[in-house]
């Protein structure tokens, strides 16, 4: 994760950067300059107790805590919102949000309720320097290669049953490197439908250096994280990747394509081990 | 390929169902059925504690449960994985999973040290009753018609500046009943974007019977508890919902387009309450 620019002046991190990939399209290979989306981690202070973290992208920061406390039923109405301060902090970015002392016993006597619970994205984590978690480190995906990506995103349609019935599943697959689906699960979720993958992976006792993830959304970094937490050095995301999910990749040793349709893709990190054959 | 889980004794709900639904298709209104994907709250309980409910297709629980666990790296290896039991239940399904004392001493010591968290859908909810929230009794939204819809679809691609330039982003927007954009916010999170636009609306203190909340994602359970938790009664996604989602609007009185692009769409519940002038 980037960390925020400057905290002592208070600017919020960009919500895009710059990023230089390797662009895949109609079978030229071109190094070109793309502008990434970013994701931060943000932290919900209630009166001086953090609450939530959530990756979100860093503008407007204000409204989301604000509306964030109205659709979470933490407080009654903006009334009861007293202020708000965004604060750049090591790691990501703190909304203080100051509370009447009502709903902040509420909110106490809810979270006193409460045995404890995780999330869609970050699991069990309420501060920020518990966003990033340690990776193991990848070994690089041996045989990983252009052709094998093409053959698997020429399948995984025929696939996506769920998707066809409904137009609302996302679908992640578990692939050999010459493409073959092996596993395809789907859900509503995209989060949930590639922790399908990875358990039926672990059942099954796949190697993870034998093949590669794809996966038919975006790439945001808790997609990126689960892929590199189970020890797959190579995650193709039919939808955009976010800047913090390339820079997981980055640090982690997973090669990471996004932009995959047809034959064309955008590969965003570590394309020293993405073969060409079969391009 | 690695078959999915066999569905025990048929006992799980369906992963769609049909729905009777008006569609607006080339400027003609037909009533047709249509299949919704659904989303069931799914509990993960550990040596008998609940620790999780996420909003999931009800399909490959296991896979989900085994996945979720090594992701979120609740137990290290499947083989501290002693057995998972899906059980459907009142009020969705409650996945029992059995892990190593070793790993549950851990999740235990991971939970203690937690002041408690709220995440992206299913905020500060830990068991399968406090899923479903009482709603306020959404008042008709007065003069919502097919035309306003119409131009908020055509103007809100120009907003979109994040999604422009990435991507990467969702934009949800509030709308006058003409179609007048009058806050729009972009998130990597569609709940975050969504969160934003009720937040300024707080701030802007916005009469939620004026208009009507646009979204350029899916309509999901939770997205569709924030607009009537909003108090708005109309609610639009380009693309699309959820089974929980519509019976969600169903209930609350929310008029809930979905698969909303140019001049079509498909109208899920409380089609009486749109005006069919601008069509």
């Amino acid at each position: 994760m980037i960390p925020p620019d400057d905290p002592e002046t208070g600017a919020l991190p960009p919500t895009a950067q710059p990023r230089r990939v390797l662009r895949m399209r109609a079978g030229e290979l071109t190094e070109v300059d793309d502008l990434v989306v970013d994701e931060v981690p943000v932290a919900l202070v209630y009166n001086g107790i953090s609450h939530a973290v959530m990756m979100a992208t860093p503008a407007d920061l204000e409204d989301f805590a604000l509306g964030f406390s109205l659709s979470e039923e933490i407080i009654v109405g903006p009334g009861q919102c007293y202020g708000i301060d965004v604060e750049p902090v090591a790691g990501g970015v703190a909304v203080q949000i100051e509370i009447a002392g009502s709903a902040f016993m509420a909110l106490k006597e809810r979270r006193r309720s409460l045995t404890g619970r995780t999330g869609c994205g970050l699991c069990g984590v309420d501060s920020l320097d518990q966003v990033c978690r340690a990776l193991p480190s990848l070994a690089p995906a041996r045989g990983f290669h252009v052709g094998g990506v093409r053959r698997a995103l020429s399948a995984i349609g025929a696939e996506q049953k769920l998707t066809k019935l409904t137009g609302a599943a996302h679908a992640a697959a578990w692939c050999g490197m010459d493409g073959t689906l092996h596993i395809v699960r789907e859900d509503v979720g995209r989060h949930n439908a590639l922790d399908k993958v990875i358990g039926a992976m672990a059942r099954e006792r796949v190697v993870p250096g034998t093949g590669f993830l794809l996966i038919t959304s975006r790439v945001s970094f808790e997609m990126a994280q689960k892929a590199a937490v189970a020890g797959v050095s190579a995650l193709v995301g039919m939808s955009a990747p976010t800047l913090a999910a390339v820079d997981l990749a980055d640090r982690a040793g997973l090669t990471l394509l996004a932009f995959a349709r047809g034959n064309d893709f955008v590969c965003y990190t570590h394309a020293e081990r993405l073969g060409l054959d079969g391009a």
